[in-house]
């Protein structure tokens, strides 16, 4: 059934159809006790199946129709620096990961991607050789198992995505690669437009971002990358899967340079209702692949599921147990909450922190000076 | 093993002992897609028992070591009013909610307490025979189970609270009593102390506050229950579950008066660290039934388990994915994330909401006037 | 002459009649370049009388019927103490400051009110005798000079008060009284309403509250200070001469315990539309001697001014160029800007700081933990 | 003496000088209640000569050594539509303002620059004939007087500020021209190194920006002027006049496009060490005439000559009644206040706005979709 399932992708990008990634993985499971943070490697596949599956589950039910695997900084060299936490092998948690991802999916119309993350070895070494042979490996674990597209994540160096992108072409399935990289382009200073080109003239069937900024941000480094593919004239589906955080005054270095990553990030976490208008944002640029990453939780992709019901003709089965909007309050005791039941009023709330003591904003760890002059170069 | 089980609890009550108590069921799986905001009903018990099975795994993990069934709101009167969600009767959740618990319980070394909230007959008929009726129905579900002991959560009138004690008591079990009040008393306006001789004259072991208001105002409510329960020549244990939210504009009302509640309240969320501070005030207060209510996840959970391992003796297992206090980001490859690696940098940080077109306190429903009156009242 | 003016001031002070004074001539004059922060004292009568004088027409321009004689911490003693700034006795600055003050208050209708402050001595030595010494000698210095009463500002101790107050009587003259005091009673726990009784007592007309707080903190301290004299029979004028700033979070120590006092208080500062609330609060609450302290500005005084000029049957001739609410407005080039020319919008707004860096409540210098202590004190 | 005055200049704008401009009269005289906001208009120079003499003194005791005439919108068309105020000619305040201005520059050792702002005639007309007519009239009227050079400032259309140029150059005497524009250049989008050019080739001997966003955003434009003017080979004095606001959000628009304009403007004020920070950037971007504008009160620019008090060679008169950084608080009582005086203290302070319920950025009137392009426009 490969080129039945492979066919199916492909029409899933179609202009017809609306995707959905499962997101942020790693840092929801650091805060249900399974991952470790500073490590965020997903050794749990293999030690707590229960906890990865029920995730998956909980994403599939808030309308994701990718479930992707948990392999996320599963490469044989991130797992050795990170060797104190565990003596599994990366083979055995991709195998795992394959299977439990399969199994969820298969519980619903959802397909597989096989996920694949940026190498410790690309900086250390930055031989072509040596890297290619480590996505080679992860490649082959997935390729033992039934996945039915591949997805290059959290690369910064548009060299490394499209090396990453050049192996798993070989499988002959379709591959997704996305950049955790700012409107400002690669660490390199390589412009999204040609990001996105190089890794379209790869292979890539889907380019887009992931990660390190919050969605609008992301929405516009995708834009970028859309104007560069048609003014080189190339194709590709689009995806994004940004933070669920707010970022306004990060710069390249995304969140990981603010002070509160990674232990005091909730005060940043979006509600629904600014996914809601992410959605649509990202919706409006022509991205067909929308998610999300690290602060994503089931409810925000729920309410992506929700912005967007009308364009692809259903509810994800979790809005079973939410009123659109909030509609569900009007049976609340207190007449002041009865009246929040409706649109405009969560459209419109700007929910206040209740932390006077702190800022708004906070300066990025990466030279403030720098970003003030990128803010007005020309 | 009843008598051994009763003795049991008796002891961890004690001074020697602390113990935790897992919170914010309904507003976690809301957020996990298995709860309606509004309703609040825990048919998910029934309907979706891995879920809640996960969620009761995840909070032993994180060193709870009393397992409470997920039966809020279910009582036959108050599942009426939500009808329309479902055909599950109280009977069948309260019964697949005790065998939760207990399942989840024995993996670990945890009691199980079965819980009863408030109920709208209270307000409605304000009759005690139909109020008792309803928490003798419900105590009769518990009691076809295994159970441990007994916990009257999330009520405002002292009076229906000594109601539930009252009927629980005929059991035979320990009862525990919690109020949703704050400093100023119950929404009579029986200030806590006298609320808190009133529960332990009616039998209740162990009294305290839950929900709708933040930590360290919770620990000043517990702190003047203790205070009437001295002045009265009584004893009691006593606990406490608040919001993991800062409220610190709430005045009697609690959070629902915000108006970010329920679905904009992200941006309020306790960091660990914040938890920290909490456990180390409430232990200080001489409170040894600790634990959490809405908005607490699991690792909020670790972190008051992790404030007090020294006196408890043990660390809980989520903590083998923990670093204590950051240690972890020691292996970060950026520099100034490594610097993160150490207490005294948490415990001082301001964390930036990302959000500067939002104020940091908003104006709760329940008059504002009357709050500055009530500050400055003498 | 004496007795005529006597009368208007009684006059001035029935029910019928409103009365501002201009306050914050030390803060002003700070940023003008002529008083020493630190040392705050009022040597500028002396030296700059040119640029007192201005300040005082600016005052009376904007509505002020009262001008309070520039000399504030005039006493030997406090000269003394900053004894390095200028070689010009008491005795000089208080009767330059009263030719002044008298010069500028018959260019409009306006009355001279002496004013003492409070003395190092007292807390120093507490020795009734000095104190009273110190006192006398100011007040005699000011009956070479022509004014029409005193006025006791600044003092948070009612003892000092009171002796002041029994000096100043032996002139014959109406006293009015200030403390500088927060609803929680003068330093040594007195509430305001005992402080009001025994200021009144000691032959006091008016009574009231100056500086430290902001303006609606300080109105409810004057409700109590009326609420005190009610219940012990008594009568006497109203009087509040508040701080142009915003300190909620401050507690009895006042604003010299906020991290920004004196330097970068600008942020706190009152628009003249908080003011226009504050005046109506302030009259509302039956007080009829509305002013302002640190922090305010001619415009204002406008405000108040402006808030009760159908109350006190004029405008003030500053208003010659102010449009109410904005009305000027209507005439800028910009349409988002003429669509401001409108009351509701001004009353409305919630400003933005421009410091997205920056804290909305800082921790006063004086026990965050006593005051979360006091706020919820039974 | 003409000559003489002359060559003074020229030594002023030397390397081995720095020189103040004083500024913001029109929004600082309208809180003193003689300038009517809307219309901005300055004849108090006629109705009220001892406000504006006086608050020219101010500045130039806080360090000014140019006198800027009153004259901000005084050409004949602009006085015409603002004609309901005043029956005033634009001739007798021209006359009055350079009188004035004289008078105090005299008690020092002060230069009068005679000032011309932005017509209604050019946006109306676009007539080089009539607006130059406007600028040679009012030029005569200065001519009459003792003026030592010229300044053409608020103008948003370099060509308007070319015109101006040319014209006020035919007095031969020296021209300074300062648009109020941002880094992305004048209202027709010419960049600022362009604006400089044309102005430097029309005849300016000093060039730079004034007014409309904060001084940090105006470091950078003049830095761009510079970089312009350097890649032309050309040369000219560099100036600069801020304004005394923060306002990070803005963009093109500048702050009248800020909800707060004009009159809630206070929680954005600087205080002297944001100024401080100012004066040392502006003088290390190589700008020589550092002044200010709206929000600008004389402690601001006293703190701009006490930052570059060393390579002046003297403090300014006002400093006399300032202790440097804060250094006069050390004979405070209180020992929390004396901690306060030190630089350290001061430079590092984030001060809070005492307004929880504010958020600390609004959004600019002027498209906010528009500002997010161009920040990251590539």
């Amino acid at each position: 059934t490969g080129s039945k399932k492979c066919k199916t992708i492909m029409l899933m990008f179609s202009e017809y159809n609306i995707c959905f990634r499962d997101g942020g993985y790693v840092m929801q499971l650091e805060r249900r006790g399974y991952v470790k943070a500073g490590h965020w490697t997903p050794e749990a596949a293999v030690e707590h199946p229960e906890a990865v599956r029920q995730l998956h589950r909980e994403f599939l039910r808030a309308g994701a129709n990718v479930i992707q695997t948990f392999t996320f900084y599963c490469s044989e060299d991130k797992l050795e620096i990170s060797g104190n936490v565990t003596n599994i092998t990366g083979a055995q948690i991709n195998e795992a990961a394959c299977d439990l991802a399969r199994e969820v999916a298969n519980e619903g119309d959802a397909l597989v991607a096989g996920c694949v993350s940026k190498t410790p070895c690309y900086v250390k070494s930055h031989s072509e050789t040596e890297v290619k042979a480590i996505f080679k490996k992860q490649m082959d674990d997935f390729l033992k198992k039934d996945i039915d597209f591949f997805i290059v994540e959290f690369v910064d160096h548009v060299e490394e995505a499209v090396w990453a992108v050049e192996v798993l072409k070989t499988s002959g399935k379709p591959v997704g690669a996305t950049l955790c990289i700012s409107p400002h382009g690669d660490m390199h200073g390589v412009p999204p437009g040609q990001c996105a080109v190089r890794m379209v003239k790869a292979g890539a069937d889907i380019v887009g971002v992931n990660c390190h900024l919050d969605p609008l941000t992301c929405v516009q480094t995708v834009k970028l990358m859309k104007a560069g593919l048609e003014k080189a004239g190339l194709k590709a589906h689009l995806m994004i899967q940004p933070l669920g955080f707010h970022t306004p005054e990060c710069n390249i270095g995304g969140y990981t340079s603010l002070p509160e990553y990674p232990f005091a990030l909730e005060t940043r976490a979006m509600t629904r209702w600014d996914i809601h208008k992410y959605a649509r944002e990202a919706y409006n640029a022509g991205i067909r692949y929308i998610g999300g990453c690290c602060g994503f939780e089931p409810y925000h992709i729920r309410a992506i599921a929700e912005e967007v019901a009308a364009e692809r003709g259903f509810l994800p089965p979790a809005s079973e147990k939410h009123g659109l909007w909030g509609a569900a309050l009007e049976m609340h005791t207190k007449p002041w909450v009865r009246a929040r039941a409706r649109r405009e009023y969560w459209e419109n709330l700007l929910p206040a922190s209740g932390r006077p003591k702190c800022p708004s904003m906070a300066t990025p760890a990466d030279d403030y000076e720098k970003q003030l002059e990128t803010k007005i170069q020309m």
